[in-house]
């Protein structure tokens, strides 16, 4: 933490290791910096590049930290210089939030005092569409030609790995996880970063790479296909400079992991849209979608289906077929989602009448139905029996996957009579899913506001069981999850 | 509300005058009862019967409640009897909640009363598929035949009607508004009007009817097609036992107000859950699709999209064209949500270069892209500029209708720098978005758990601003309202 314990590690040579072992394992050096400048951060109150050390502090980046700016001041407990060189430490990333006509200078002086990476989070080069901006970035890809120093940017947030404590966001989760992420936009980063978060997902490496004028979208998918901590990798892409080198990189991770991307872009003021915003070029809609199948990539529409599928692929156990089982508390709900889920693909076959005889042993009430949907009716709260039904269902043959619809609407009338008992039954529910040997996962309408209605999911996810806000963002998920199990079988993209 | 009062009103002859109105009016004397028993409600603890006493007491209704139950018992305030001819006070409508086999004795019970309408919540008829349950409902129907009492339901809830005090959720609202909502099952009814509750929509009548042995669709879609305080029509359907009146219903409906129906059991196995859930036979889907669509009417997949929808048609000015503004704080989601616009059939034009000079007069900042969509990035914070931004927009002829996608995770930043601002910029946006000249519509992505997005929500609420919670709900709510407002154009449903 402290000044003395980093010139410790500097004299102790880890900098060589570190570089040495990035020859094995590609960038990995990259999510190891041991010291960092924020290059334009300040104490003034508008100072937006402050946020950048607040950041790294708020997740625990145990290494030193710096401030330049024009007056050389502290920043808080921070250290203030007015160039990197003039820092007395080794600084091993950088990063640059000053207007685009300065970073060359900047450049040349994080070269001068050895800087391995460097961030660009500055804007106004080839996305801006316009000469100069674009005269600026072919200037800053000279400038890089030949060089150790590798720039991430520009127009960029750079990287969040939590694991060594580095992000661009005091409320980014500090806990890892499994998946890897490779964006071309910040804002989708920040957004889906946080948006996964609240759902109980968590990140090994992420990496917003802007305009990739020097580390690009090919040697990050590289990178995450071979990173043991990554066990599932998200990609937005709006451009594609590197096309062919970019298919190959898509099949390579998708050989390891499942990959899902999400394309920016894709129609033609979706493009004009992207152009302007980190320079690329759109191709078609159609072309794109092959392109991502045939990589072995599930190509996703929105950041919230990128979260759902991730959840069903993470948490769930392999698909092993179409056959949804359904429990439901409403006879009109379960009707209307039988629907959707047929015609999302799934089919909800009626039960034989030998299960419904042994589901009746187990819960006979009038209004329940028994068969495919069960409607549970006012069985729906005879929660002791729902191990037994659960595991009637799960030991059956006849369904490859549970749903469980907790419509908490209907809780009302039962906590009014026996305070508390809402509670008990989501953890029967949840115990009974978790041991019914068969993928389990929930469906929680959004339907009034409810505080329970977080802590229900919470408690879902920590025991690993994906809770979807509705029906359909729930099937839409199953079906990436079943479709990515169908291929590993069918072998297009082999473990 | 007292014993007294009410004999008086009975004294005076309302009663016939509320039947003559019925004359007139259809339905209209169903929705005004002046007093109201439940069968089958005692004051045992797991009594669930009481529930409706409980619902229509915190609705308000002013009329007398009584209870019946076999050991004539009162419940908590309310008198109790052993039949229904018992009560010495008229009774209007009578709620049976007892056993199916029962039913048929309590039906001549209140027609020996003089009892004007019947809720029947019992199940165990038709919808069970059993030979006794049908041939319970045949004996019910042939009883009617021939009658003054009508009988809504069996298996139903009844009727919510907030203007008299009518209901049977304690938690659904009090305040009456323009939606009518007619529906087979009582569990989408149940759902329903929470969900749209929850989104500050409110509701004229609504008639869960279950298995229809009486009181049907048919005349329910009449009633609230003529029904002043309906402006907008909801219909979830199972079966329809009466094909060519319902259809015929549905388009006189369309022709007067926007008529949306979501069919429950298009498919073979959700038609086979309908069977089981209100004894409906499904018809194939793309023939309901067709049949409603010929109608005039919108077919909605889901409640959400049934609530979405509803929003934009009740609170946005009539949709001139597809023309899409779009005005977002990143990147990413602006390239991401033009995408979704185009494919969904909107179109993102690039605005004309004097408009974008123009623009440039009122916020000109780095890393803003005033084209469209409008990337205001840093300038999106900048909220005293937004009035005359969203003026030149209204103004400029370029665009049918704004979306502005308020990302509530972009406020970290701007919030811990100056605290209170993300209350100043949302409502600089309301104020904005209110006055300028278009239709306009917010679209809040759920990503964070954020106590403020419920309260900016409501803010907007009460500005009758649509709020939506993710870009695809926005832009198939449009597309209704879209469609909606093409086919008034185009004379298909005229006004």
């Amino acid at each position: 933490m402290g000044d003395k314990a980093k010139c410790a590690a500097c004299a102790r040579g880890e900098a060589e290791e570190a570089v040495q072992d990035s020859s094995e394992r590609g960038l990995e050096w990259l999510f190891r910096p041991r010291s960092i400048a924020v290059v334009g951060a300040s104490s003034q109150r508008d100072n937006r590049n402050r946020f950048f050390l607040e950041s790294l502090q708020a997740l625990g980046f145990s290494g030193m930290l710096f401030a330049v700016n024009a007056r050389g001041e502290a920043v808080g407990e921070w250290p203030g210089f007015r160039r990197v060189s003039e820092i007395p430490h080794e600084v091993d990333h950088v990063i640059v939030a000053i207007p685009a006509g300065a970073i060359l200078e900047v450049l040349e002086d994080c070269a001068r005092k050895g800087v391995r990476s460097v961030t660009v989070f500055s804007s106004g080069f080839g996305e801006t569409g316009e000469s100069r901006g674009r005269a600026l970035e072919q200037e800053v890809r000279r400038w890089l030609r030949g060089r150790a120093l590798r720039l991430i940017g520009p127009n960029c947030m750079g990287i969040y790995c939590p694991e060594s404590g580095l992000g661009f966001r005091p409320d980014f989760p500090k806990e890892p996880g499994p998946i890897g992420f490779v964006s071309q936009s910040g804002g989708m980063t920040i957004t889906g970063v946080l948006m996964a978060a609240a759902r109980g997902l968590r990140f090994s490496k992420v990496i917003s790479y802007g305009n990739e004028a020097d580390v690009n979208s090919v040697e990050l998918l590289d990178y995450l296909a071979q990173d043991p901590k990554t066990r599932l990798i998200w990609a937005y892409l709006e451009g594609a400079p590197h096309g062919r080198a970019l298919v190959r990189a898509m099949e390579a991770a998708a050989r390891t992991k499942p990959l899902l991307v999400l394309k920016g872009g894709k129609t033609e003021s979706g493009g004009r849209a992207a152009a302007s915003h980190t320079g690329s070029m759109a191709g078609a809609p159609q072309i794109w979608e092959g392109v991502i199948r045939k990589a072995g990539g599930l190509s996703v529409r929105t950041l919230e289906q990128m979260v759902d599928t991730s959840l069903a692929l993470l948490w769930l156990p392999p698909c092993r077929g179409r056959r949804a089982g359904m429990v439901c508390v409403s006879g009109g709900l379960s009707v209307n989602y039988t629907d959707l889920a047929v015609q999302s693909g799934f089919e909800v076959p009626r039960l034989s009448p030998r299960l419904v005889a042994r589901l009746r042993e187990v819960m006979d009430l009038p209004g329940t139905s028994l068969n495919n949907p069960l409607d549970l009716a006012a069985g729906y709260f005879q929660y002791p029996a729902y191990g037994q039904l659960f595991r009637t269902l799960g030991e059956s043959g006849e369904m490859d996957f549970i749903i469980l619809i907790l419509a908490l609407e209907y809780f009302y009338l039962p906590e009014s009579r026996y305070p508390g008992i809402s509670r008990a039954l989501v953890q029967a529910f949840l115990e009974a899913g978790r041991d019914c040997k068969l993928p389990f996962c929930v469906v929680m309408p959004q339907v009034q506001e409810d505080p329970r209605q977080k802590e229900f999911e919470k408690k879902f996810a920590a025991a690993r069981i994906p809770v979807f806000p509705s029906m359909e963002r729930a099937l839409e998920a199953l079906r990436g999850w079943m479709k990515w199990w169908e291929r590993r079988r069918s072998g297009t993209s082999s473990p």
